[in-house]
């Protein structure tokens, strides 16, 4: 078993969906992808909270054994998101990004996460991706996430740190809008073309599309949820799924691999989605992902 | 082998996609589902089309050993449909709607029709579907699909004719605003409620959910294409597919079977979109199907 660093946000997520709202709930990349990964791997987290950052948020992730040194308490605020899902169940609404103690944000590695073999770059500005990644002396696997808003005002930095990642995990219409595609199966393609081995589009609803140079597409459904409570986290749950599955094996990510670590990172991200928050997630075992993964066998088998 | 009969629309289209435009090429429910269709199972129509329908258009079907004793050729113009896609390809915009000879289409089966074994009830106004259906004998399994005008203006007789049919197959959007169901998961399960055995719902470049009362949910992507140049006629196709496949089969469809037919569908649908009108649905030969079905497994296999 290899030891997972993630860099990304912890934050308080303030959200509405058709199934209710609620306020300042614990949310942020780094926790859907820590409580993900940590069934299956040893997680160390860089990031860093204000002093509203309750104890209880800690203790969730220091139950699963996560690393949190390199988790820093600062003066201010906690980011905070405020976002609305009408409709459209796969795209959230902003209403309010209040970036608090996120706006100066300067991620020191702690030594002892210095020989991570598995690194998970969470949507962050690139350049701090960059400044992460610089300071793992010889990560064995990297995976990064972005956003739209990347894309569009730091694209460079961002082509830089793609071209020195294994995987990019990304949302369908980021693929598309990144490589200027009409549709997830070419940015799929297009993506691979700027550096890394393989790409993980994240469809929401619809499931995934994996593009690797050496064995081309690998397309699946999501499990079929019938009621969506809060989409959010999903796709850092999917990564944390994904990072935790590779992490567990004992050598080098295969394209095989990685193919069956999407499936994890699906099955994880479909128990997100059945409640608000980290809710689900947190109380999810690998027992449960188990029983789901076989039900998951049964719905995409003839 | 059994017989199908398929009572839909024979049309010319106008239609602009990113990819380019034509003017008047051959459309319609029935020779969509016809050129599928024929390449399993020996299909009849029943349809009407006007003075200007052109020799080749019946000559396409015939080639193919469609029976065309029941397609009437009546004064005025065939009917004409004017749609564009922008953007998102999964939904046309309809610009025009010219019914013209089909306004007044009053489908009279011929003596020879009457003891079809299969029954497709392509997209035409309910009444008429459940006459063309009273006028068979002894159907042995039977198919309809509609859309979102006659789920509004028509919805008491959609629902008699949904209490008929073994399967429904449904648009994604179409599925939901049916049922009122938040998502096509969700909608899937209240469709079986209606009436038929199972619900295939057709979500464009996302692949399909079929859900049967037996089984549950079966789900699968599409085939991976990345230039879409027309997406009309994919769900007619599918269907088409669909039932070619299962008319094929010794016996009464199992719902193993109806699974098999959704990715027989799915693959010939695949093959629609790859040009304008029937363009590259009429050239498709069976083995292209084999070869696309063999590397589709692949796609959805680790």
């Amino acid at each position: 078993m290899s030891d997972i660093l993630v860099v990304g946000s912890l934050a308080y997520d303030s959200i509405e969906t058709p199934s209710g709202r609620v306020a300042r709930a614990l949310g942020g990349s780094a926790n859907y992808f820590s409580l993900a990964a940590s069934l299956y791997a040893k997680v160390r987290v860089v990031g860093v909270v204000g002093e509203d950052y309750e104890e209880a948020d800690y203790k969730l992730l220091k139950d699963r054994g996560v690393d949190l040194e390199g988790l820093e308490k600062v003066p201010g605020k906690t980011f905070h998101w405020e976002g609305k899902y009408e409709g459209d169940m796969n795209e959230a609404k902003t209403l309010r990004t209040e970036l608090n103690v996120f706006e100066h944000f300067n991620p020191k590695l702690p030594e002892s996460y210095k020989n991570s073999s598995f690194v998970f770059l969470a949507n962050i500005v690139p350049a701090l991706q960059m400044e992460v990644l610089n300071q793992v002396k010889n990560p064995q696997f990297v995976g990064m996430d972005t956003m739209n808003l990347w894309i569009d005002i730091a694209n460079a930095d961002l082509l830089k740190v793609l071209k020195k990642v294994d995987v990019i995990l990304i949302n369908e219409t980021e693929a598309e809008m990144l490589t200027g595609a009409a549709n997830a199966i070419e940015a799929a393609a297009k993506i691979v073309e700027l550096g890394p081995k393989a790409v993980v589009i994240k469809r929401g609803e619809y499931g995934f599309i994996m593009y690797s140079k050496e064995e081309g597409y690998f397309v699946l459904p999501a499990f079929p949820i019938a009621k969506v409570t809060d989409p959010t986290g999903a796709g850092d749950t999917f990564a944390g799924g994904f990072f935790g599955y590779l992490a567990s094996r004992p050598s080098k990510p295969t394209v095989k691999d990685m193919k069956q670590a999407c499936i994890y990172g699906s099955i994880m991200a479909s128990h997100t989605i059945q409640d608000f928050s980290v809710k689900a997630l947190a109380k999810t075992t690998i027992a449960d992902i188990e029983k789901r993964m076989a039900e998951y066998k049964k719905v995409i088998t003839i």
